[in-house]
């Protein structure tokens, strides 16, 4: 927008406007400073979690402290599953599947007597999920392969805007966790650059993350299947999504995600389960000031209550880890004033 | 570095000067204004191809045109061997990995009489390029794989502190050229963000790209090989570069790296040989205004000469596609008052 040509003057501009900012922000951060006791996180209750969060964040953007780190550097790294949304009573990108064979089963006659295609479209996921990690397979290249991205992005927008969670009657992009959009705020207001980093599909989550988290595509890091690329009838390249898995962003394969779409180490790592065990390790192994922070689900009431022995989102190894690694383990309960924006 | 509480006021001064910035560009933007006319590209000679670049960008970034694109889609993407650095007389990362094997000789004796180490230990490149794509494979293996990701950086930034290129007789990173720098800096300030999307290794390019081109890691994209991760005996926990070849970010490999590490189409591609022919259809095939360019290496005084027969960078189907796509060919002659920054 603004011609190369006036950049020296912007320039000029932006830095006596930056002065003048910072001179206000410490007339304002001196102490009794009404505004500078605003809440960054205000849905989360007091304790040594939410501590956890603003020293680290204090410690590594004040200048001249031995913690700082340079704003290019500033990477936090998000599970999505679980950390920045439901994951219950299974994964959202399930129900996406098991709603689009709903839709495609006109055009799959035999699907009527082939599981695990026909449990689903009775609507029993439990004999479905019998077919194990085969039948699963076979749901997800039916429903995830043989299209463009940009027509299987339409659909999962179509999707999302129509479809709706079991038990809380909302569409799945309203079951964020109110806390977290803080975190991720906070975190952003403060020189971070936020990824998500999710076993979930990559493609999967472009269409709707940007807007549900402030986070751009070239943000949000997950597994994939091949894609190819095509030139069609009309002339025209397109990717197409084939059947075949390309890369599965989870466990051992987080790290290996943040050093292929990011190439530099979180400061700071959020996760929910086993699955993100090495993330939070490859951020704690780093040299300086990190942290890691596993969300723990132990509110039934207001959302789920799982950990050691769930099919999703299962929490073992990470609760034995953390204590040795010095994690922040969340308690959805004890931390949280409300679970979603739309309790507030 | 700004504490969230003093967020509201920082917005609303900096929408202040946002408003006095916009007046005092539209003021300097009247005719006859003499700061408006500095030239963006001042080492690009006027022409078509200047010109294309130019109009792509005020288009797209003037509010209120039918081509519009918002801030957030203004992807550009680019080659790097023989677009943004040279890539004569072979890819620079050849040349890391035979000044690695002279290195690394003494600890493996038994490359005395195995090709293509051999020829290498005596300098004879031409000879060891004789044992092909397997003897290739066979030198990135030694010199890629086997420690991890910091530890080959370190290799890497070494390397480019003191290798000098045979004919500049200069270290690598300053044989990047002018024009193309000055394209990186006119396309930021209007708002793009810029990527190298680059058959060469992405942990190559990460240690000295950023300062290179101020492209920061995340927006590197590039070929790779597989990494694992593991604990180390210190508990820490690591990336260590295997020899498993991971993904070619090269060919039809572009598009899909564009895809898994931008999810976003790019609105303006450059590249400089047949590899990046895909990556310039993907571009052009997207709806809106969009814009692929080739440098065409036609100057054999001040750079090199080569095209459809060249061992390296090889132009030939992208000479017959780019009048079909309506791409520009960049000539370095005549196009480009310099072609490197120390000629300034």
């Amino acid at each position: 927008m603004i011609a190369m040509s006036l950049s020296p003057i912007f320039s000029a501009v932006r830095s006596l406007v930056l002065g003048l900012s910072l001179a206000l922000a410490s007339l304002l951060s001196t102490p009794g400073g009404a505004l500078a006791q605003t809440d960054p996180l205000p849905s989360w209750n007091e304790g040594a979690v939410k501590k956890s969060i603003i020293d680290l964040v204090t410690r590594v953007t004040t200048q001249g402290s031995p913690d700082f780190v340079p704003e290019a550097e500033r990477i936090a790294t998000f599970d999505n599953d679980g950390t920045l949304w439901v994951e219950q009573p299974y994964y959202f990108q399930m129900a996406f599947a098991f709603d689009r064979i709903r839709e495609m089963a006109p055009q799959h006659p035999e699907w009527k007597t082939k599981e695990p295609f026909r449990s689903l479209l009775k609507g029993d996921v439990a004999t479905a999920a019998k077919a194990g990690e085969k039948g699963l397979l076979a749901v997800v290249a039916a429903t995830h392969s043989g299209m463009t991205v940009p027509q299987f992005d339409t659909q999962v927008r179509d999707w999302i805007k129509t479809a709706r969670h079991p038990r809380f009657k909302r569409p799945y992009n309203e079951l964020v966790y109110q806390p977290m959009l803080e975190v991720l705020s906070y975190l952003r207001a403060n020189g971070f650059k936020t990824f998500i980093v999710s076993g979930g599909g990559m493609d999967f989550m472009r269409p709707w993350a940007p807007a549900a988290y402030g986070i751009p595509p070239e943000q949000i890091v997950g597994s994939s299947g091949v894609t190819e690329f095509r030139l069609g009838k009309d002339g025209k390249g397109e990717l197409v999504k084939t059947a075949k898995v390309d890369f599965i962003d989870d466990g051992p394969g987080k790290p290996v995600g943040i050093n292929r779409n990011i190439g530099r180490r979180p400061i700071i790592a959020f996760g929910n389960s086993d699955g993100d065990l090495q993330m939070l390790q490859y951020t704690s192994s780093g040299t300086g000031l990190r942290l890691g922070l596993y969300v723990h689900h132990d509110d039934a009431v207001r959302e789920y209550a799982y950990d050691r022995k769930s099919q999703i989102g299962k929490l073992d190894k990470g609760l034995e880890e953390a204590p040795k690694w010095g994690w922040p383990v969340i308690s959805m309960k004890r931390d949280w004033k409300v679970i979603f924006p739309f309790e507030r």
